[in-house]
């Protein structure tokens, strides 16, 4: 079986990419930059070109589409790049796609729901986005689900929890606490550090990918978190636990998305699939990690 | 005050651009092509093009934002035409009308509700959209609703009913079936005729463009629907009554969406707007049409 990943040079497409691999899957990356993962044959191409996105896709059995404008801030101050690659990109995708015949995964966010009605959050929950990284997450989900019934392309959308694990983005609350802990700089918690996230592994989340890659379910949506809610604050103390600094609060953020617990029951009895990385573990593993 | 109307040669925007300057308003037309209706300052542009846009949108106090993909059967063939021009081209009018000060009504649509889970539906109703007209709508809904929140551009989103009126596309079922019976063949309703439409004049929905345009309210959407709901079948005998015709019927077309009964209570709350042209008046004035 042969896969092409999109966003396979950034954080989660390299823990899919080698999740892929070590499946048996052929893996050809599709990044903007070159996908430096050893195993993984890379394209460098950008989804917004049709024609060479399609020719780029042709002979793959299946699309993980991860690529996307994934950080809430740039999505915010370039809300029309975030429409252009969330929402047109992966209309792209569906069109690449239905050209070779091949099945998509696609990366969405457990943020599309928007504030809970009701708890947990399963997939039949409303979505109410309300900020330009969710709202065209959620418009990209919506076009491939429509071409999985209008164009017969089956397509298959994780939801996914907030991840986390080694490679993240500098500009992640993980790293941004870590490194000012180690510098012995003052973390700052935005808000009153109460607010919860469903921290889930990256290497859970690329099991995820490799179960929905191989299914023949299709037509749906399926949330993948972690069932563990961590707050910020508990974040905070496990960090500076290891490397004692002080903790002072600010302004919440525009754009941060109130909590709501949301549950992965559905992947379980679709796929199988249920989160394996305990924080507890997954924390360990980030502050044990080596970062001369 | 100073307007400019996306979309200004299209049906819609005629019969808006034309209540508009009625109203006492300067009028533009921005449109890709010429926008020939007598008082109105037509510009040919693009609004994909946001450094354009921006500059035609200068020294306007409104945009009223009608110029889309409004044809579902084109959105259906290229859907991703229609998440370029109605997603990002949506955000590049929120982008534009904050860099002029200018306040944007939004030319929504009822589709983007999809199925009813309660009856009459109003804005607080859930959207499911599942096909690429409705899923760019809502989207391009949202990022301006974004906008609103978080740059502080004040915007309303009027969620028309289906149009009819004077100046339709050829391809309207109005229009399709009162150039067959002129022509003596049969008029073909796809399904069984059943399904009901609030078919709302254009004038009405230009009436309240016109309210959305001079109010202060913002930051809503607002269900702009006639409360008669017509059936196709009903369409279908109104026009073989003055022409008459044999009727057929054939397959439902993918992509109609299930009729559900939509509430107009808000926006008369909020703008003082209810429909005036009843479904009788409207098509005899269509019926009466010369089309020499």
């Amino acid at each position: 079986m042969k896969a092409l990943v999109t966003g396979s040079a950034g954080f989660i497409g390299t823990h899919v990419s080698r999740a892929m691999l070590a499946d048996g899957f052929d893996v050809t990356g599709y990044d903007q930059k070159d996908t430096d993962e050893p195993g993984v044959e890379s394209v460098i191409g950008n989804f917004l070109d049709l024609e060479s996105l399609t020719t780029a896709v042709r002979g793959h059995d299946v699309i993980v589409h991860i690529g996307a404008i994934g950080d809430v801030y740039l999505a915010a101050t370039n809300p029309e790049l975030a429409a252009a690659v969330n929402v047109t990109g992966s209309t792209n995708i569906a069109l690449a796609a239905e050209a070779a015949g091949a099945r998509v995964v696609y990366a969405s966010t457990w943020e599309v729901y928007g504030d809970p009605v009701y708890e947990p959050v399963d997939e039949n929950h409303p979505c109410e986005p309300d900020h330009p990284y969710n709202i065209t997450k959620l418009a990209g989900e919506r076009m491939l689900l429509a071409a999985n019934r209008l164009r017969d392309v089956p397509v298959i959308a994780l939801r996914l929890g907030t991840a986390y694990g080694l490679g993240m983005r500098p500009n992640s609350v993980f790293e941004i606490f870590i490194a000012k802990a180690l510098a012995g700089e003052p973390i700052t918690i935005q808000g009153d550090g109460s607010q919860g996230r469903q921290f889930t592994h990256a290497r859970d989340i690329a099991r995820a990918f490799v179960a929905a890659a191989k299914s023949e379910a299709r037509g749906m949506p399926l949330n993948v978190v972690s069932p563990e809610m961590i707050s910020i604050k508990q974040l905070a103390e496990l960090v500076t636990e290891r490397f004692p600094t002080e903790v002072t609060y600010g302004q919440p953020r525009p754009g941060d998305v109130t909590p709501s617990y949301v549950s992965a029951s559905r992947i379980e009895e679709v796929l199988g699939w249920k989160a394996e990385v305990s924080f507890e573990e997954g924390m360990e593993e980030l502050l044990s990690a080596d970062r001369g």
